[in-house]
């Protein structure tokens, strides 16, 4: 259910490299480049500027990991259930708990902020590429990381000079290929408006994610405010809450985190053999201790649940990666593939054997890869604290020196994280730090120098119990005063996780180095010659890895074949009574149940799509022909988990909730009057261009 | 550091089914084919058939999964730690923890006897394959299985008529090239006689385990009772002190559980792409779960701990076994040694094409792998309930038609696991249930017919609650009077564990079928067509695969180059207390920090030889040239988790806990003078022969 963006825990920047042209409905397409031939050819139609000007407008990216929409003059945006309930975590307590009991303030100023979130919308796209590759020249190694850096930080820092209200940031396309400043207008004041039950969205818990037939209302609304007051933005979408049709054509527009689709064998391989199953054991395990810590109070239960839904959403798709890894079907395409842009490249001097490179650059993240990944414990003091001890540093460089997140441009979001009031929940951080430096010793083995900087001679335990009781970082106040006081504050500091952090930063900083130098410049290069070779091979038909920014899919309602039987493309909202056990996780949501005799039953509840989505997309609009919201993208079904390193046209599929069945809820099971007339535009004054 | 033999949850009895011949050292032999003549080209000598006969009589295999030896005269047998370590679990409450603090009973009368555990020798092995492929003739699919099983069935009735002391057991070998009588005396009565503390023995923990340099005291001594007296064995291995000498010959001498050497390239694909992923996944998971539900207090901390270490043993075997698959230069090895088979074995017409069968029994396996797992919940009173509900109904049967386990010839042992009194800790036995119908149900899906079956309506947690906390199965007497009263008494029954186990059984069974039909049929007769092509191929100079049957290995004593430095192959017991930080697990054993002062600190430790051994060997003598025992094997390094698939003479090492460092534990740190006497032989009257 969950396509929030994944970020692996230490993962390194994987630049992505190789490709052929992409397949009907196939392609996260950036707005500056989308297909509209080619969709004309296979659909008879397709947007003209004016339609993608308008939509992108609208497109909100949640700085959380997931995309959102305008669609209110009110500032109000639609994204999943999902995407906000740490957020909902975060603002409950026993007493009152709001991801439970869901949230649906009366009054606009009974709306409560979520800490750590901003929404940012796209103004302007710059092609930078030919600056950033300037400034790299023939530069290699640990040089070529440091100058692109330090071009880009000056782009950025160039590009926007109020930074209360924009955001620059330069995006590196096809792994090196291309450079493109994104400018952003940038909300940080949000808040939420509207949310149902958890179990109204989480209706067949882990079991039903990424699998269809769906039955989940994994839709809420933010609202935007700025000085105190909702946002009027550039633009919204229409709310639409109709029946989607089988065969209509539909658009997916958000921000899909990562792909690897460019991924050369090697880079592959490298998933196949060395990440994925350090990942999958280590990811399990944590799931484990997660499951069982829950069951150990209902307020364990209530404190753990968010994580835990975000723990086994992206164990999911790591085991669903490791199964397209192995099947030899998958693979034998990809390699076809591969072979393909090598044939055509053969003989192309300027070109060369960028996949050579790329072998020696896998070989080195091979030896570095542990290390790396393990340097660095995991909770929300640590990285706090690393936070910390870092930006005392970096904020003293001139800012083309600095580490990225540190800089001019990068720094307001960064402080924003830092210093908003969250909660720490103890038990949930010292459970992710036993584990973390538990996994590292294994790992890297007991006699291993990196483990011995990380425990001395204390237990994972014994060290991540001390370390957790003993900071006093979980106060935003104690974060303040440390991050204005600057380098002299953190020398003094005797706070044991910002020692613990101070302790561990300069073999953390000397690794990434090692990185850098050995995996991630030669990666660059050697992407910038592969990009050469696949425009040279496919011409403009090739659609960049997704990166976190603004992309758009086409493609149509439809199911798909599974094993011999048509899965239909749509669900209705009496299929969850039918579906409902009253066992954990197939227990209606209480007004579910209290109104069953209200609800429209036959209401379309969730349905797919071929669009071509992945994490990041969660809460993308899907828009109709006339650009108006008729849902919210929120899981792919179990095929599309392979879809990180290909999409497979037959059975990759979105999965969507229906502006109808969100409407039909804020009719019969969570009387929304308010928000309904605002939606349909009834009281709020038109403003959409 | 344990090396007991593993048993995949689920798995299926798998063929061995190619191979070269042997490297130097390498190899599982059986004492009817030893290969004096190799080693005595590399050694310059090798034992005369005195020598092995005198061993293969002193040899022990524990029914728990281990192997061991005779010591003395008076019944004393040499074995692991971690072997028995369940038997003192099951011996220990809260107020006496056999387990932490070890047991060295003052006087004989005081030796506790050990649940469910019998003691084996062989005694002597006859060619049963022309008889059991006689029966066999042209037959396919379900019949061969059944006509083979009935024949095994007959053979092994017939060869043992006193089923009080002898056991006869037809071993497969060569995946059904070869078929072997092995008739044991047996010892159903066997205590423990010395343990020192667990922390001696586990030292270091799983950090440490399958590593070395190891501080490891991983021995324990049982004795076998027979009418209320100590056994007086045939023969005994002669207990030898001291220090082991780098290059010295050694063997070991046990009953390596299983290997995959023989497999093909179909068989190594399911295992790298199918079943070790999923493995990997779900016993992370329930390594999660139990290592925090032994936080939760120092009791649980206690009944967890022999669960959690060995969960975490055969855990880190099978990450061992996913990084030999995903290693190209490990399998590149392998899938020369088929090339090469397939090669030689060209246009024999005889043997025609075994491999094409193999890969379509693995192709059926991979679409009934997942049933078969999962349909088997886990937890001691499943597996009490579905031995009752399959043993009524199975007695009722002759014995060639029913299944394996339930025959004459099986049924001893199988009512002594029964029966045996052993403590059934609640909490364990519902995390294990709860966890495996969970992931039963996130493998097979929510809506699969056989979720539906072990589900119905009911959570994984409620039904595993439910069930465990409504059945009587813990109290042994309960389990009698079923057992004794046969169908009527389990058709009667209302303790919901039977109810359940009733419920499930007919698809068991139904599965098991499909398996016997279109996976071990095929694989079996493959196999017979591979090993002929094998001995064509290559003559006598190749070894079955392990079969948890009486083996030899011979190797010497030899340290390994790790990363360009030599590791030495001997550790002392001086080094534990450098080792030691006081911090869980590397804090010393209470004993051993008392009595610092008294240690002999240059004694030799553990120590690494080249033999070739596997999961099963856990407590194998490892002997001098004269026969004399100077350690027990306990642990592999690193590198030999790969030796389920092949044997890399360079790197491949067993671990042995020296028979010095027992020796000087029992002098100086657990005072054993009783114990020293009769290992000296200077109580006991030698009978060795």
């Amino acid at each position: 259910m969950r396509i929030r963006s994944l970020l692996l825990a230490g993962a390194v920047a994987a630049a992505p490299l190789a490709a052929t042209p992409a397949f009907a409905d196939e392609g996260m397409w950036t707005f500056d480049q989308f297909p509209a031939d080619k969709m004309r050819a296979d659909y008879g139609w397709a947007p003209d500027q004016k339609w993608l000007d308008r939509t992108r407008a609208a497109a909100v990216r949640l700085t959380g990991g997931c995309s959102a929409s305008f669609v209110s003059d009110m500032g109000l945006i639609l994204t999943n259930h999902h995407c906000i309930a740490s957020c909902l975590q975060d603002l409950s307590t026993g007493e009152n708990d709001l991801l439970a009991k869901g949230f649906r303030p009366g009054t606009r100023e009974e709306e409560l902020k979520c800490p750590g979130q901003q929404a940012e919308v796209v103004t302007s796209i710059a092609d930078v590429t030919a600056d950033v590759k300037a400034a790299i020249g023939t530069l290699t190694g640990a040089d070529l990381v440091k100058a692109r850096d330090a071009r880009i930080a000056e782009i950025e820092k160039a590009g926007c000079t109020d930074l209360a209200t924009t955001r620059c940031q330069v995006v590196t396309l096809y792994g090196g290929g291309q450079y493109k400043l994104y400018t952003y207008r940038k909300y940080s004041d949000v808040r939420v408006a509207w949310a149902p039950e958890d179990r109204a969205a989480t209706f067949g818990g882990d079991p039903d994610n990424f699998n269809f037939p769906r039955f989940s209302l994994d839709a809420s609304f933010l609202r935007a405010y700025e000085n105190g007051k909702p946002v009027k933005p550039a633009a919204f979408l229409k709310w639409s809450p109709r029946a989607p049709q089988a065969g209509e054509a539909t658009f997916v527009v958000g921000n899909p985190g990562s792909t690897s689709r460019l991924f050369t064998a090697a880079q592959l391989a490298f998933e196949r053999e060395v990440a994925l199953p350090v990942t999958l054991a280590i990811n399990s395990e944590l799931r484990g201790r997660f499951l069982r810590a829950m069951e150990e109070s209902p307020e364990r239960r209530r404190e753990g649940q968010d994580e835990l839904n975000g723990i086994e959403n992206s164990l999911k798709v790591f085991i669903g990666r490791t199964k397209a890894l192995n099947d030899p079907v998958f693979t034998g395409k990809l390699a076809a593939a591969e072979t393909e842009l090598k044939a055509k490249s053969a003989g192309n001097a300027a070109i060369g054997d960028p996949w050579a490179q790329v072998e020696g650059a896998m070989t080195a993240r091979r030896k570095l890869y542990l290390a790396n990944r393990f340097i660095r414990p995991n909770g929300s003091l640590y990285g706090w604290a690393l936070t910390l001890v870092r930006g005392a540093a970096e904020k003293a460089k001139p800012n083309g020196e600095r580490l990225p997140g540190y800089t001019d441009s990068a720094l307001p979001l960064t402080e924003k994280r830092l210093l908003d009031a969250r909660p720490v929940t103890p038990w949930v951080d010292e459970l992710y730090m036993s584990w973390s430096l538990s996994k590292a010793r294994e790992y890297l083995g007991a006699d291993d120098a990196d483990t011995r900087l990380l425990l001395g001679r204390e237990s994972p335990e014994g060290l991540a119990r001390r370390l957790v009781s003993g900071s006093k970082l979980a106060d935003p106040a104690v974060r303040k005063a440390l991050w204005e006081g600057g380098q002299a504050a953190i020398e003094a500091s005797t706070d044991p996780m910002i020692v613990y952090a101070r302790q561990l930063d300069a073999r953390d900083r000397e690794l990434t180095k090692a990185n850098n130098a050995e995996v991630v410049a030669p990666l660059t290069s050697a992407a910038a010659k592969l990009s050469d070779a696949r425009f040279a091979a496919y011409g403009a038909g090739v659609y960049p890895d997704a990166t976190f920014t603004l992309r758009i899919s086409y493609g149509k309602v439809a199911g798909w074949m599974e094993r011999g039987k048509e899965v239909a493309p749509v669900t209705t909202l009496g299929g969850t009574y039918e579906r409902a056990t009253g066992a954990e996780p197939f227990d209606l949501a209480p007004a579910f149940a209290a109104n069953e005799a209200r609800v429209d039953k036959a209401v379309v509840y969730d349905f797919v799509t071929t669009n071509d989505i992945i994490g990041g997309n969660s809460g993308s609009p899907v828009l109709d022909k006339d650009g108006a919201v008729i849902g919210a993208a929120f899981d792919g079904n179990i095929h599309s988990l392979g879809g990180n390193y290909g999409y497979d046209p037959q059975l990759n599929r979105t999965v969507v909730v229906s502006a109808a069945a969100v409407q039909e809820a804020m009719r019969s099971i969570y009387p929304s009057p308010a928000l309904m007339a605002e939606l349909a535009g009834k009281k709020a004054k038109k403003t959409r261009k």
